[in-house]
């Protein structure tokens, strides 16, 4: 049996840097990672000679955790392409459904809308300075917060429609699902771990301000390398034994397929929910697992159309939109961006849209799209579809070691009542991914970060223990 | 490689009622069940030659799956005592903590609150008449009431503070969770499922009505006497495939023992959060693992203290009492009842209490529960603690095969963008367990109701094959 140091499972960004830390500290490393390549949310793929990144692929420039790694890692980024009309696409009624150009980040919409808009973000931001990113469930009001969803505190607080559909779709767009989901304690403390609403939102000096060169995944690509010969794929976890029956000093980790490693300390770098997928010897807390069961993960498909030209740019938009309609069966794209590298647009098909539209083939989906991007753009669906080569999609949620992305959500309730336990570490199994982190959880920043204390951690044990 | 019509994944009341409905059909059936147990969420311990239920016990006279099958298993039942005087524990400081008494079932509260109460009684029966068993995400409002918790409705819909916080504990009662967890349209759905308000919380005529003679697991357990044979223990499973690689007809289940299994259809019947446990090949679609993500176990821990003698009710005490007091380190039970066949005390300790309580010892609990008796009943905790013989407590959440209890529910926005799936059968899979029943889900009446609909799904089924 071979033994190790520490074993990581997840060989997400999380877990690659927890490895790469702990291996620059000398530790004996092992990564387990489920699928057949590395990466975990972050997926770039090959598409006609082209990187097509299908998962996590944007960084802002207060993400000091990635940042820090790029440049350690020699990997370069470029801004995202924005300039130009962007869109909302309004409407209730197929009828009705419309375009509304316009262009910087002031959306061209009624000043009452404006200020409805306004207050809400003042009041936000004055309500996420009383939350703590170490314990948000212990600010004033945390379990009146969580006690509530989203989508009653915009019933509550709005008095314009347009603005609550826009405000609403916003949550979509940053959290992959409806605001009914979401906790708003959680949407707090999520606002609060990033800085503010402004740099959550925005493009320029925000969270999508730009893209990594050979696409999001060249990071734990590069990272798996500096590890050369430490990542194991395509090996599932299947149990984790810390009852030390066999071995007295040793964590026993058993893959699917029956093989089985020593370690001293183990870190789990996978999402809450799917963490209780795997069996632990002994079972782990009540309280961990009720908290796992109350963290599902978000809901996105996201798709790209390569195109033979900018053809939008050549009509002076920006590529950038936001859909505000809520027509089930068409218009399925909630968000989208300029793919910026090459002629192309990125989408998100967002929470029970990305539910619904799942159901579908993919040909219903792209034929869906093509005919929303004719319709917002205004021009003719022959032409949108002659400019067409390629059409790439990736659902989140039918992957078995994903089941959703681009994050864990706290439904309500949950963080006030056991959220503390998310990043205790239970005997010597420690635990990472982005939704333990406390600077851009759900994002790569934070997937680093969470990493990198994950590493400390156990730096600090086994420096103790020796 | 043993070969079968159907194998039921997990031995509780709905597993072993399906695979005795089948067996009975002349199907060739065998029940995997992951425990030492059959039982699942009903378990009777063996505490001084007697039967203490430390899960479910009740049957209500319009529970009537339930019944019919214990009239055909020929287990009796018997009522569960509540004469006397009832109690509200009440206070929200320490120094201020009192018993209200009151008789009947409308508790001694001010005309106010009642009026209160009753409206919202109203208004909730009156939500439910929109509501279809069948469909609930179809009913008017049903996105409306799915966006928001029970928690707001609450803090909408009362104007009197008592009112509030009884309805609120009657919430915990009867759903395990505090009520900013559930979706306040999975509330009316649960509701509408058990027939109305009063029928889910009355003891006479009600969910409290009657105990099952020998305890409740004797249901489960002459059950699998009567499948002689077909019930494997200690047989967790770990995978189930329908991918027809290996074999181009059958399923194959497969335990984490290693034992393999073929089958030609499964019944899934563990509650939805542990279904995604399982290893499926294929993978389950997208849409029903983020359903199940949706659905999270309730939490309880259910205690009974065994005494001397009925003190209480030689003091005048029904032994029902209702806890009120939102005092996190005093006071763990919510609601308590008269043992009834023994002299006895049975507590629930429930949601975030459970969550709190669960990290403290177990004597902590007892003593915790010792002195609450005490002040409730205005004896001294001298003489609790001289009248008990024996502390019995079962923490659901900790159980690996369980982890919670009484049911699951659905958090906001699950049920309108996928609650369509839950029991949808996947190929030669197809689902039981009380959560997917339409009468009394939650339930053991649910259960039995499930595992029949299972049957009959298979049959049919398997009668339009042959």
């Amino acid at each position: 049996m071979s033994s190790y140091d520490v074993i990581v499972v997840g060989g997400g960004i999380s877990g690659l840097t927890a490895a790469y830390e702990m291996n620059k500290k000398g530790y004996d490393v092992l990564v387990l990672e489920a699928q057949e390549r590395v990466g975990g949310r972050v997926h770039t793929m090959r598409v006609d000679g082209k990187n097509i990144d299908v998962g996590g692929q944007w960084v802002g420039p207060t993400q000091h955790n990635i940042l820090k790694l790029l440049e350690e890692l020699k990997i370069g980024t470029y801004k995202q392409h924005i300039d130009g009309h962007s869109l909302f696409f309004l409407g209730y009624e197929p009828s009705s459904v419309r375009s509304l150009k316009y262009s910087g980040i002031i959306p061209n919409v009624s000043w009452m809308s404006l200020v409805d808009l306004q207050l809400a973000i003042w009041d936000i931001e004055k309500k996420c300075e009383s939350i703590s990113v170490d314990e948000p469930w212990e600010c004033e009001n945390a379990k009146e917060y969580d006690a509530m969803t989203v989508a009653t505190y915009i019933e509550r607080k709005f008095w314009t429609e347009e603005a609550k559909s826009q405000f609403s779709g916003c949550v979509e767009m940053v959290f992959a699902v409806d605001a009914a989901e979401i906790s708003f304690l959680f949407f707090l403390y999520t606002i609060k771990c990033a800085g503010g609403i402004h740099a959550m939102i925005n493009t320029v000096g925000g969270a999508q301000d730009s893209k990594i060169k050979r696409g999001a995944q060249h990071v734990p690509k590069v990272l798996a390398k500096k590890l050369a010969g430490r990542v194991k794929l395509n090996s599932p976890v299947a149990k984790i034994d810390q009852s030390f029956k066999l071995d007295r000093e040793r964590v026993l980790v058993t893959t699917r397929s029956g093989d089985v490693y020593a370690c001293k300390k183990v870190i789990v770098a996978v999402p809450p929910t799917l963490s209780t997928r795997i069996q632990y010897d002994p079972p782990l807390p009540g309280i961990r697992d009720q908290l796992c069961q109350r963290m599902p993960m978000a809901c996105v498909t996201k798709m790209t159309v390569l195109f033979k030209s900018y053809w939008w740019r050549e009509r002076g938009y920006s590529g950038f939109f936001g859909n505000l309609t809520e027509i089930d069966d068409s218009y399925p794209v909630k968000a989208g961006y300029d793919l910026t590298e090459h002629p192309g647009i990125v989408g998100f098909i967002l929470g029970s849209k990305c539910r619904y539209w799942g159901l579908k083939s993919l040909e219903e989906r792209r034929d869906a799209i093509l005919a929303q991007f004719a319709k917002m753009f205004n021009v003719s669906l022959s032409y949108v579809t002659s400019q067409m080569t390629h059409y790439v999609e990736k659902d989140w949620t039918q992957v078995e070691f994903n089941r959703g992305a681009y994050m864990s959500i706290a439904s309500p309730g949950a963080m006030t009542s056991c959220g503390f336990v998310l990043k205790e570490p239970i005997q010597n199994i420690h635990f990472a991914g982005t939704e333990t982190a406390t600077e851009w959880p759900g994002y790569m920043n934070g997937a680093v970060q969470a990493g990198r204390r994950a590493a400390d951690e156990i730096d600090c044990a086994l420096s103790s223990d020796a």
